[in-house]
Formats: C-alpha cells, structure tokens, sequence
C-alpha cells in the first residue's frame, strides 16, 4: 500500500539514499555505536551505525564514509536501537487528549506509529470530527495512521448518535492518504448472518487493497471464527484467553494482544507464544484504550513491550511484535516497521534490552523525544466551535426529569421487580441482575441499601430529547451523582446517580461546559474533567489531564466508590454491541439476544 | 497490491465463504483428516480438514458440518496439505516450454503461482511477446504473476536486442492485472551511479505500490548492498554465498536461495539459516533457471523443499520459503501462501514431511494434478506467426562468413596473441583467457589443441546484419559446430565451432527452423531442438522437450564435449552484465570495465 506518512516517497529520494550508502553525498545524521534491534532476523547486532538522509535509511553498517561536514553525529554509545514502535490498534480519544497532545505524550515512550480507529469522535461529529482530528494531529511527527469507523453506530437501530457511517462513506474515505484501512468491525454478528451494510463496509476496503481491522470477542474459535476471518478481516485485539489468541494466529489472522489501562489481557495471553514455541510473526501488542494517569505513570507501547517480557517473551520477540509484525499487518513493511535502508528513519534508543527504558526518538530521521520528554512545539490547538460545542440537549433537564413512575401494580404493591445492569470491576462485560425495588408515593427510587442507583441516556447530538432510564448496581456509591458525556459508543450523555437533585446538577454542569466527566453530591460539584473536545476530550498536556482525572477518582472514592477508574466502568454502560444488558437513549437492551427489553422484570 | 489471480476477489464472495464456514450452506469441497502444515505459526497440525468454497477456503478445522449433497469429499488420509508453491523468481522460457506446458510440468509438482520475469521473450519479441506467452499461461490453472522485465536490452549500447524497456513502458505495464512487480533490476551500477533510466523504472513501479525484485551479483555487502537495497529493490536471488544472503536478510531484503538446474547456490547458502538460529521469515526459495530435464527428473518447487531439507533445513521452515515469505515478499498475503479462511484454496498433499512428495494439488479449489500428472487439458498452442518467426538475419552465412582475417603483422608473425572467452562448467562466469593462435594464409583459426573455437554472435532481430567475432576456451570440443538462439539476454544468433563449414551449417539450420540450438559435425546435423517460440520455446510438453535436449546433450559428447548441459554455458556467452568477457553482436566486451575491447590482446 502506498505510504502517505513519510517525509518523502522513496522513489522521490532514492537516489539521495543511494548517493549517501556509497559515501559519495554527506548524511544528514548518523547515529553511531548502536546495538541495533535487528527485527528483521531477531538479531542483536553490536557496533552498528545507521547513517540517514531525507527521513530516511541510507545504510547500516559502519559509517564513517557518511560522515560529512554537514552531518549530525548521534553517539548511541552502546544504547539499543529499535524501529519505531507501532501501535496496531487504538483510540487516541480514550486518552481525553486531543491528537496533538496525544502525540506529545506518546512520542517520548518510543511509539512512532499508530494505527488509530477514531470511531469516538465519529460516533460525536462523523467524518468531519475525524478529520479536525487529524489536522491536529499533522502538526506533530507522530504517523497517526487512520482507519474508518465501521461501526457507527456500533448498534444501529438501538441509539442515537451524531453520525451514521456506511459502505459509501467507507468508499470515499479509502481514497484518503491518511486512511491505512477500516477500523474494527465489531459488527461481528452482522458479519457472521451476511449483513450487506457490514460485508459492503469490507468489500470496500478490501477493493481498495487496505486493511480491515477486527473485533471479535467470543470465546468462540471454531465456526463463527472461521467466519469471520473468511470475510477478510485481517486482525483482532479481543482476544482474552490464550487460546483464542492462538486459535487466530493459526488461522492467518494477527493476534493483537492487549494491555491498556482498563482491558488487560496480556497477562493472559501470553503464553499463546511463551508455551507453543510458535511462529510469532502474527502476534502484534496494542493498547487500544490508554488513559492519560497511565500514559503519564507507566508509559505506552514501550511499558506494554516491558510488560511482555516481564510475561517471558524474549525482548526481541516482544519489539518485533510492535514493529515488523505491525508493519507487516497493514502491508507496510516497504517503509515502516524495520531499521534498514530505504526504510522511513523512525528509531527508538532504548538503554538495554532489560529495563527497556527510552532515552531518543527519532520520527523521519529527526530527534522528536529524548529523556522522557517531546521536543516538538506544539502550542494549544484551536478546534472550531462545532466541534467544542457538541452537547446538544434537546430538553431542560431539572430533578423532575430523573422521576421514574412505577407501573400502576407495582405502585400498589410499593415495589416492583427490576432487571438492573451490574457493572464488574475491570470488565468490559455487564450482568443481568433482577432487584426488587421499593415504590414509593408511586415512583422508583435509588435504593442505597442494594446499591441500586438510577441511570439516565440523554441523547445529546440531534435535541431529539430522548432519552432511557434504568438501574445500576456495582458501583457502591452512597451519595451524589455521576455524569458523562464519554459514554461509548453513541457518547450521548450518561447519567448515574443516588438523588435525583444531583442528577440533574452532574447533568446540567457537562451540558454547561460542552462536555466531560463529573461528580457531585449534596448540591456541589465534588469534581469536574472538562472535555469540551466533542465531549470526549480536552486540549491538556497529559500530565494535567492526569491530575483531572486523579481528582475525579478520588471525588468517586468520597461518594463511596473503591472501584479503580470507575468511570471507565461506567462508559461502558451504553455499549450495547457487548453482552449482557445495556441502557441507551432509546431504552434497556438485552444484548445477548439484540433486542429491547423492560425495566420491569415481572 | 489488489491481486487478479483468484477465482473471485474476496469481497464478491466472502458472504458465501461465511455462510459456508458456520456450516449454512454445504462447501463444494471439504479435504477430511490431513496433516495441516500451519506456516503461519509453524506448527503441524493433525486430524485437520479444510472446507472451500467459490475458489477459496471458507474453513478450517473439523469441517462435517461443510459437507453437503453436493460436496466433493477428498480424503487425505492422514497426508499433509501446505500452501501451493509459490517460486519467487523464474524464467519460463529457460525450460524451453511455452507457459502453458511450463505450467502442466510444475503444477503436478505442487507450484501453484510463478512471479515470473519474462525478460528472455521481452528481448525478443517485446511486451507483445510477453502477453502472448501470459495468454498461453491463462489456458491453464497456474498463478503466473509477471514482473516488467527491466533490463531489456541487458547492457545497453553494448548489444542489439528485439525491443527495449524504459520507464514509461514499466508505467504502463503497472497498470495490469497480471503485473505485480519489476523483474530483476540487473542494472546494479546504474543503480549505485544514480542512473535515471535504472532509478526511473524502479520509481514507477514503487509509486504504484508494487513490488521490485532485484539482482545483485557482487559479493560486496556493505556500501554497494545498501545502496541498491535504499533504492526500493527488494529481494535478490543471487547470493553465492552465505554470507550474502544473511546480509541481505539483515538489510530487510528477502534473500531467494537459488536452486535451479545450472545455478545451484542453495548447499552454499543454507548455512544463513542452519547455522544462524535467525528468524528466517526473509529467506525464500527459488528456481530462476530450470531446464526441461530437470523438470521431468527432479520437479520443481519440491525437489528444491526437499534439497533445504537435506541440507538441514526444517521442512516446515523449508515450506514457510515457498509460500508465505514469498506472499509477504509480494504483500500478496491476504490471498496467497498459507491454508487459512478466505484465502485462494491453493492447497498441495504431500505424502510425508520426509519424502515430501506431491500426491495431489489444488488451485482456486480444483483438483488440478494428481500423483504427478496435471489434470487439465491443454492443447498446443497456437502462437501467431510473428512469434514463431523471430529469426531475421540481415545476410546470407556462408562459410566465407566465419572467415577472420589477421592483422598484417600478425599474418606475417603467422600467429596473433589473442583474448578468448574461457567458460566454465557450472558457472555463469566467464575468464578472459590469452592465447597465441596460428595465422594460417593470412586467416586466424579455431584451434582444437588449444581448445579455442571460433565463437560469432549475429543480430537476428531486425536485420542489421551485424555481428561480433572472437574466441571460446573450455568446451573441448574436437570437431563440427553449434549454434543457439538461445543467447542471453538479446537472444542473438551465437555459433561456436571448430570450422567454417559446420559454423554455417549450424547458423542456416536455425535460421531455417525459427531458432533452437544445434549440434553439427562434417556437414551433417546431429541434434537439433527446435525452438520457434521466440527463438526460446517449443510448444511441446516438458517429457518430449527433455527427450530432445538429451540427445542434443548426447551430441554435444559426440563431438567431445563432456561438460553437464553445455549448451546453457554457451547461451551466456553473450551476456555482457556478467564478468568477466563475453561476445555480443556488437564485439568483444570487457565486463568489468564495461568496454568493448580488441580481439588482439597485442
């Protein structure tokens, strides 16, 4: 595929190259004394200098014969040096960061690359907030590689969003340079039942020769997975058992092993490589959700590669596996993915191969990181009003709005049965949980005791007004209200809480400031992440999103919840493409059988 | 790169592939109970079956539920199936065969797709020449992916050929379907000096996203290897030594070990994979050059899996060489190379991973060969007349033709110094040998004792009637002549022999026939394979054309000549991109400088 992130084509600096391999033309930098990463052969190569010109590799080798008057000279001084690494899959928007910032937080921990599915911000502002987003990212080195949105919305016909995306917008977008493929069909259902409006999205892409990126969460190996790589799809990030990571590198498809902030299956997927022995070109690490605090505590690809080895996967293995296996993946490897001639000049020092630490970037040849910190300017980018005002309610939202009235035989009663949505600690998964609710003066409440709060789905792109109501247990919480405009994937705006006073206060103060995350209780606002970004993000360094977010957790820990990032947790509660039950703006949906269900249980 | 060389493209068929995969509608063929060679993770997987549908594998696993009324049930009894043989760098015309019984001669032997660069017809008869022969290749079920031929003519200025290839031909040949790459960019020093017509075909090929294979013969694999690897050049079969395919690989430039008929560098090479413990997804094999007798005694793609595997080789490491690096050498790896769901069912049973004999072979799902006969009908060929009538000599040859007259001096010594062509059995070399030769009646002659025959090179592409004279030392031959149009690369008409009568008998035989190579002695023809395709080929299959060259061979013994297939040594006698002298129809040429030179070494 042609390869729109570099400085130059190749066939437009070819000869430069050629010119500085042979010594005849001065490199413009040349990094010496290396042991070079050769992930090509998984090699540790001592003593080896790579000179570079044009963004690009000239020669690996000795290379005092590239050295001119003119040429920078990197003394690597025994350091390792890797390809740039990759990451296969992921949402820049989880990290509440713009682009831009995302790329000054990323950059420095060694990644060059990403392969970004920005389903987030198009589920809010459609192709048009994709693009405002990639505009910010341009103004930084990092290659924000984009693959369409397949799924938007993730669940049609069960919720609102700002956008719907289809074949023909898939079409347009592949002729788009920034565009490397179709982000993650998690529409696998409509795969497997042969949905024209899922296989056309393929199709489209697979005629434009990109790649189709995967979803597929069962546990199921056999059949539907068959399926479901039969129809093109050419990777996957969900796998959560090691048997299933292996099942899909067998069957040619690449195993993306992941280890975010929330969802980390790495520990237990691991030994797909560690204990088989495998070929491991198909197996590749991603993040796909990464949270400002983790960016900001651990790092990013180069913390999950340590993790990894940590997990037993020889050092090479693990750089390999976010670099020329990514590479490889997306049919990139001409250009990415590999420190060798002709190959685009991204390269990552790292102090050994034990505490993979790293020290230098380089992106196009350029030195970008160095010492944990970017060294690229980038001053707050100015997204356009449409995209800082996207929280379109289309009614007042007061106390009253959160009166929830129980059904005539109930309120005689003075309770009803209910199915509430239980939330789980780190999971993306949710359970049904039937509880008897009291019914009092005729209305359901929160009911503190069986930790049953009200959830409220505010559809918050098109004033439509609509909105679904149910009940959430797991989170704990003994006081106050939770409210979200990260809400995936229809990110319409989320509501949870004991009173409905602070309900409609956490509402209105996120319809206020054009979205975020906050936490109120007893009439104030306890804590507040603007995200005024379509609602998902801001245009903060990650260091301060971090301490924003830190802030919030601990405004959840006063209100009585233990749970870590439990706003992650709670994001999750409208994403009805995942089992088991779910609440959108449309009503409760039963996603194990895709269909809408009551509140009342009986 | 969007691949033609299916059945169907994946996106008009893969809604059947996953109807077929849960088992909804019944497979059109299910292979039951093999031993599945696995090269995507390289593993052996037993007990294994694999359902096909439109062309392509749907799945692969326990596939009962696939079979339906209609379903062809092929048991493999516990016998392994690999991915069809994909051979990285070939030649058709070297086995003399047109393509279609080029394609009935490998396929039984489990190949299922050629990256072939036609570059003999292409010297011949041009890009028409090559789109008639790949018109005789689609008559049959063989994958035949054509690289551009580069290098035509091969060392320009210093031969006449039939047509000639530059950077706008290889623009426009980028765009059909059955291009996928550049052929061997031979021209390794235009390359290194930056030339524009070298760098202007690798360019156009890159900016359409395909793949340009190379040729670098030097064994020098610092500068001048990364130089030509930055170029965009991205594999090379001809490495003689290990140490050249393990830099090649190190540099991210797929090393294709050689193994045809006269080329055999793969005992050489297999050290940079024995004796490495690298990772050897860079490494592939190849044939380059096989001969009709090879073919029918040794096969194909197998014969050269089971010699890596004599040398040491893993055989599923050997088979991963045969299919998925090369796929992923071409980025052809969503539809070729490995038995995985929605990829082209190219499937081959091979009796044990010992023997690794082919028993059966599939393309796009079709049994297409069986116990080493190829199951399709093929009847001759049919090439149009301008292909079959490709010899056009601008003179009359007489046996005054061959006359040379000595310099005055030289006359007057009766005898001249002179520089011959020594060949070497085996070799592609050639030495610039000195000898003194009588100068009988003013005339230089062949001399037997000496071993030095007179050699002539006679344009025969568009009657300029111009010719090249000089010396051969090696074949120890004591009497007659031979003559070939098979003359690398301009496929000239090239006479060797021991006096000026059998020299003209030899040229008017195959000025007569269309071309081939002959052996004459005292005014009679002992062997003569007739090759009117281009001056190259034969329409016959690969048995008869074996049983033809044997006797030419025998020939070639009569006369005293004990070298294995010498008539290939003679073929590249011509070829002025390879050390050290060599004859073309403009004179003699000094290979390392790069100058025509004198036949007088006084």
């Amino acid at each position: 595929m042609i390869n729109t992130f570099c400085k130059k084509p190749l066939w437009e600096c070819s000869k430069t190259l050629v010119a500085v391999a042979q010594g005849k033309v001065p490199a413009d930098t040349v990094i010496a004394n290396a042991r070079l990463v050769n992930v090509c052969t998984a090699e540790v190569q001592d003593g080896m200098d790579v000179a570079i010109a044009e963004g690009r590799i000239a020669y690996v080798g000795k290379a005092d014969h590239c050295i001119g008057e003119g040429t920078q000279v990197i003394n690597a001084a025994g350091q390792c040096i890797a390809p740039g690494f990759l990451d296969g899959h992921i949402h820049v928007e989880s990290s509440m960061m713009g682009a831009g910032e995302y790329a000054r937080a990323v950059v420095p921990h060694g990644t060059t690359g990403i392969y970004w599915d920005p389903h987030e911000v198009c589920n809010v502002l459609g192709l048009k907030g994709v693009e405002a987003m990639a505009a910010d990212a341009r103004r930084t080195p990092l290659k924000a590689m984009i693959t369409t949105p397949s799924c938007v919305p993730a669940v049609p016909g069960f919720e609102d969003t700002g956008a719907a995306i289809g074949p023909k917008d898939v079409a347009r977008t592949m002729s788009w340079g920034n565009v490397v493929g179709l982000g993650e069909m998690m529409n696998f259902p409509g795969i497997l039942a042969g949905d024209d409006h899922a296989h056309g999205e393929v199709a489209e892409t697979l005629r434009a020769g990109k790649t189709v990126t995967g979803h597929y969460s069962l546990p199921e190996t056999d059949r539907g997975l068959n399926a479901y790589v039969a129809s093109g799809v050419r990777c996957c990030h969900e796998s959560t058992r090691a048997e299933d990571a292996l099942a899909k590198m067998r069957l040619g498809m690449y195993a993306q092993l992941r280890f975010g902030s929330a969802w980390q299956d790495l520990p237990a997927l691991a030994a797909a490589v560690t204990e088989t022995g495998i070929d491991t070109r198909f197996a590749m690490l991603v993040s796909d959700d990464t949270h400002p605090h983790t960016l900001v505590a651990d790092g990013h690809l180069d913390h999950i590669v340590r993790t990894a080895v940590d997990l037993g996967i020889d050092a090479v293995t693990a750089i390999q596996m976010v670099t020329i296996n990514c590479a490889q993946c997306f049919q990139m490897d001409h250009d990415l993915g590999s420190i060798a001639p002709g190959k685009c000049a991204d390269i990552v020092f790292l102090d050994d191969l034990e505490h993979l630490r790293v020290t230098r970037v380089l992106i196009d040849g350029e030195v970008v990181a160095e010492e944990g910190r970017a060294l690229f300017d980038l001053p707050p980018y100015e997204y356009p009003e449409w995209v800082t005002h996207s929280v379109r309610l289309g009614r007042a939202i007061t106390p009253e709005t959160f009166r929830m009235a129980a059904p005539a035989h109930a309120a005689a009663k003075g309770a009803a049965r209910i199915r509430a949505i239980e939330v789980l600690a780190g999971k993306t998964s949710t359970r049904e949980t039937l509880i008897d609710l009291p019914a009092l003066d005729g209305l359901l409440q929160s009911d503190i005791e069986q930790d049953a709060l009200k959830a409220f789905v505010f559809e918050r792109h098109r004033e439509t007004g609509t909105f679904g109501a149910g009940f959430v247990k797991g989170f704990g919480i003994k006081r106050g209200a939770m409210a979200s405009t990260v809400a995936h994937d229809a990110h319409n705006l989320l509501v949870v809480g004991a009173n409905d006073e602070d309900m409609a206060l956490a509402a209105n103060t996120l319809a206020t400031c054009g979205g975020g995350m906050v936490v109120v209780a007893d009439g104030k606002v306890l804590a507040l992440v603007e995200l005024p970004v379509a609602g998902l993000m801001d245009v903060l360094p990650a260091k301060d999103m971090s301490e924003k977010v830190h802030a919030l957790e601990r405004a959840w820990g006063q209100i009585g919840c233990t749970m870590p990032s439990p706003f992650m947790t709670m994001a999750l509660i409208p994403l009805a493409c995942l089992p088991e039950l779910r609440l959108t703006n449309r009503g409760l949906v039963d996603c194990t059988t895709f269909e809408f269900t009551d509140l009342l249980a009986e």
